[in-house]
């Protein structure tokens, strides 16, 4: 079964922005609860780079989400202090918390060093220092760079996520493709195969509102059949569609009713 | 591009039964337009056994559908008389005719006579002298078998279209895969590669009427990644599936209209 992760608390959407300035639970367990019941396995948490006060909100936001839901979340923010903060109040009684992400970029190795210290899977972000990836093969390159920074913090294998970076499709066409490709050659690089996750609604950032669930879709479709391990995405969203690839995929057994289930 | 085949026109359906029985050509033809407003290249027309008066049956569909629509006709009939007729009649101004279809049955072997002798497109079907195909492998061994009979009749490779046969989900579900691994392999058969072809709905056969089009769809998209060449379908339920994994594949450019181009 491939691991959903709901995307909905982020700084970026205005309603949860208001709710963490004011410290307002309600909105935040709402949108927590209705991603858990529409098929969410863990809930993201994203902050954003949280400059002042990273920690108590962090720390707010990991509570709040976890009084609502039995679920762990991802913890989302370029600051360590924020990370850590998240990662220490985390209760692993609903599974482990996951850290998202480290690059190649040396200011996000610390994150590398809280998954070993804390023994939380990751998210490596397959992008260069050269700037965004051109292609599957140059994501494959950075895959394996960072495979091997994370063996410098013991972090093992199962517990990183390589991410390739989904593009804007209508800036970045071209791009979907390779991170199709992508997904499948990052999972050649280890035995048993290594984990894939991809940030889902960056494919159709800048579109028209009503096609954006549309490409969402069909493109998590794609991406489920080549394999992919989690998703960040709006789980009522893609729900149906990740049900019925994993009939097809005969992941879990047909039922007359299998999309109600 | 992949070719789309509207399916609607079929015996099956009670209303175009009955259309046939008053040969009335009001609903027959709006049934065609919608089809190819839909997207369809080219309408299906599905007279079954057509035992009794086949040939004027094939002629009749064939004349009323090309009154309605610039598109040529696949001919779907077991009646070689009725074939033949419906390869006679065909206006070729629109494209070449399709037969559906030939198989390894001894009594389909004159459809591949008739493809040969009025130089037409045929599907074959990979159904073999044991009943349905159990796995992707059965489906390439009888995919072998037809590409060396069609050679008895001198039909150049790229007129043949290799069927896998889509089997029920609600009855079959582990074949769905099978035939997403036969529609890759069957490629393999030939440089440039084999032509593919299915009959979607099957799929879906039997599954409640709101499932149907969801279980189609995203079978649809995973079929085209695979590279199927074409597909009988229902246009309107499946043209925004097409649409989006062209643009997701890079086969068409994106635009924020794209679902309405």
């Amino acid at each position: 079964m491939m691991l959903i992760i709901g995307e909905r608390l982020t700084i970026i959407s205005k309603r949860v922005r208001e709710a963490i300035l004011k410290r307002d639970k309600l909105p935040i367990q709402q949108i927590a609860i209705e991603q858990w019941k529409a098929g969410a396995h863990m809930i993201e948490a994203n902050i954003g780079p949280a400059e002042d006060d990273g920690e108590a909100l962090m720390e707010w936001m990991v509570t709040t989400i976890q009084e609502a839901v039995p679920l762990p979340v991802s913890l989302d923010t370029t600051n360590p202090e924020a990370m850590e903060a998240g990662l220490r109040i985390h209760n692993n009684k609903w599974g482990k918390p996951l850290i998202n992400s480290a690059s190649l970029d040396p200011e996000r190795f610390i994150m590398f060093e809280l998954a070993a210290k804390y023994n939380a899977p990751i998210i490596a972000l397959t992008v260069g220092k050269g700037g965004l990836p051109r292609d599957a093969e140059e994501r494959v390159e950075i895959a394996v760079q960072l495979m091997e920074k994370a063996a410098e913090y013991e972090i093992p294998l199962e517990d990183i996520y390589l991410d390739p970076l989904v593009l804007q499709i209508s800036t970045s066409q071209n791009q979907a493709k390779e991170v199709l490709r992508a997904i499948k050659l990052f999972q050649e690089l280890n035995d048993p195969p290594m984990k894939t996750i991809v940030g889902l609604s960056n494919l159709s950032n800048g579109c028209p509102r009503e096609v954006r669930p549309i490409l969402n879709r069909y493109f998590l479709a794609l991406l489920m059949y080549e394999g992919l391990s989690a998703a960040i995405v709006n789980p009522s969203e893609v729900i149906d569609a990740i049900k019925t690839v994993d009939v097809i995929m005969g992941k879990t057994l047909y039922a007359h009713s299998y999309l109600e289930i």
